[in-house]
């Protein structure tokens, strides 16, 4: 058991290109994105095990001594999904119901937050229950992400918690050394966090696809095809604007929609998918050849493709009049734009080349304010899950953890 | 020699579906568009040929003796296209430069009013030669189509002239008989027409596709692929609006433009061209449908077609801010719209369904008028060239042709 502090982040997931086309066994790319989910761990020593997560309003405190009196054997009688994966289990439904008993949670509490803190105890007691006695700690969650959006802050919530616990519990090395700002776990280290992170999303999604938690724990770009996921190598970090035009949309109303275009027009719809298909696939190139030898030329070719795939999202019928309104006004900047993720609204995102002027980024903001849609300046590909030093995690930061 | 005043009439085209794919061996559509060519020919005895095209401000005369006086033995030394095209002959170069001498006219001359010229000279020097003498005619052509617009206005030209001329010279029989108020020709006649509306076609764009003056021939719907046209049987007429943007656009330009698409991404360019075709064969299929048993649903697919092709046009890179704006306003009022033609402005088509209510296509007229766009409602799948007799036509076309 470490007694010191630890402050670790995580990023958030955007989809570059491939969104929908994905469902039908085409090639996505997920990159990092640079809004960040922050958490606090503090040993202490007044028995209890404190969870505060300000984004969504939860503060809640349990006794150790009750969570350790507790019978949780049930947890070590999931099937194991895989057995390579060594201790890391899947949660049963089984399990999901003894741990509402253990959250204590009223009946009437919302959906968002007794899952995150169901997601918390999970990880909680099945990291921690390896240890002489379940640790006494005070956890604070908090991040730039805004949930619900498709931005992956489920995903970097379950990353930030495994990796902080996983530390804590000496399941893995601090990573961090003394003068370093921020440091990042071994590839080993990250896999095992990844694993028990990918469990926190099941709890909280049932079935997802594994990419988000994959990309906040590696950072970075990932290629996901067909259920498998693997890394870009060295993927650049790229500028961007993420506009969320916080039109609320149904994931899986458009994914259905799709689906039925294809079996309506099959012979229309199949080759835009291969189009998509080929729009990722010369993305994944462009990038690779970034990170060998940037050249100005490769921003040009990322804003074709940008705009190549919007229309072929418009094509499939998963645009949304706010979404052309975002391409318009920043087209209108000299800039290009897609929908990120499943469309009919939501978040879009702005590729801004280096060498751009910071009034014009500016400008490009404003108007996008003005169109009543949020927007942040910020980059993907990002690292992934890191370990800071208390100073150099900036005064916002801090603060929203509570003081450091 | 037939002496009584003929009244003929010839639609433009639009391009329904396949616009640039056709380029790269897809099918397109194209259809007839029911704004028209008129023209009224007189034959008189003042031993003149006068030509008056009130659209590009001709107004000219020959003096038949002059033009019998000419040696027209060259238009006989024409390379044959086709042995099978019989008397049907292909100006040569060497044919232009002595009907330019013929044409007498100025050297600061337009280039549309030469050329309209020089394609009147040839067909009516072509096709009356074989009289004992060159006929004496008044002839007045004007047209409810806008020139250079992509709306196949040259071809309606040629085509109302080359029926009139073999009409008159009773190469064909006039098919109007005492109380019809307007009448087709049959199909072999058709079909000479058509030759002969080609030939004033190259005289005017050197290499055309013969697309526009088959449509214009025939009306209806044509199917064009890799050289091959083919009408639809029983094609609807389908009420739309037709836009013109006035956005000036380079068509060669646009062309070039996703050939040089195409060569950069060949995996995502080739997929979208195939998608494209596919819509055109839908399309195709659904308007056969609609021949035989309308039905409500049918107009749902049209539109769906129509979005996506838009799309696929502006994924090719041959949209604009100004078709965009067409799109919006349109589909602000429930209606769908493409581009037609080369795209990078010009043209778009707005399809009306049936049962609309007046009111709403007006609003709709009056938004895109306020747009600075020009707006007409007409229709496609309109009947090919037609002669008329006079009390069919309506006021403002008699008082275009001159009063009748």
């Amino acid at each position: 058991m470490l007694s010191e502090v630890l402050l670790v982040s995580a990023p958030g997931k955007v989809i570059l290109h491939g969104e929908h086309a994905v469902v039908h066994g085409k090639v996505a790319l997920a990159v990092a994105l640079n809004l960040r989910t922050f958490l606090r761990l503090q040993p202490h020593s007044n028995g209890k095990v404190d969870l505060s997560l300000p984004n969504i309003g939860i503060k809640r405190a349990w006794d150790v001594a009750r969570l350790q009196s507790l019978d949780t054997s049930f947890l070590g009688e999931g099937k194991e999904e895989k057995p390579e994966q060594g201790d890391v289990t899947t949660p049963t439904p089984e399990q999901v119901e003894k741990l509402k008993e253990v959250a204590g949670l009223p009946d009437d509490c919302a959906v968002t937050k007794r899952l995150a803190v169901l997601a918390f105890l999970y990880l909680y007691l099945s990291i921690c229950r390896k240890q002489r006695a379940l640790p006494s700690l005070d956890i604070v969650v908090w991040s730039e992400l805004p949930p619900g959006a498709g931005l992956g802050s489920s995903a970097a919530y379950s990353v930030s918690l495994a990796a902080a616990l996983l530390t804590v519990c000496e399941e893995i090395p601090n990573p961090l050394k003394d003068g370093d700002c921020a440091n990042r776990w071994t590839k080993e280290d990250l896999e095992l966090i990844n694993k028990w992170a990918f469990q926190g999303e099941r709890m909280i999604h049932g079935n997802p696809s594994g990419v988000d938690n994959a990309v906040s724990t590696w950072g970075g770009a990932l290629r996901y095809h067909q259920g498998k996921i693997s890394s870009l190598k060295r993927p650049p970090a790229l500028q961007i604007l993420l506009t969320n035009t916080k039109v609320p949309r149904n994931t899986r109303a458009l994914v259905a929609g799709v689906r039925n275009r294809l079996l309506k027009f099959p012979e229309i719809v199949a080759p835009l998918l291969t189009s998509m298909d080929a729009i990722s696939l010369e993305c994944e190139r462009v990038l690779g050849e970034m990170g060998e030898a940037p050249a100005p030329e490769q921003y040009l070719v990322l804003e074709e493709l940008i705009d190549m795939n919007q229309h072929h999202l418009n094509a499939l019928g998963v645009g949304h009049a706010s979404l052309d309104q975002l391409c318009q006004v920043t087209r209108a900047h000299g800039l290009h734009s897609k929908l990120t993720g499943a469309g009919g609204g939501g978040c879009g995102i702005t590729l801004l080349k280096p060498g751009l002027e910071q009034p014009e980024v500016e400008a490009t903001k404003q108007a996008l304010t003005s169109c009543g849609f949020d927007c942040l300046e910020t980059s993907i590909g990002a690292p992934g899950v890191s370990i800071h030093s208390a100073t150099s995690l900036d005064s916002r930061v801090q603060q929203a953890l509570g003081g450091l």
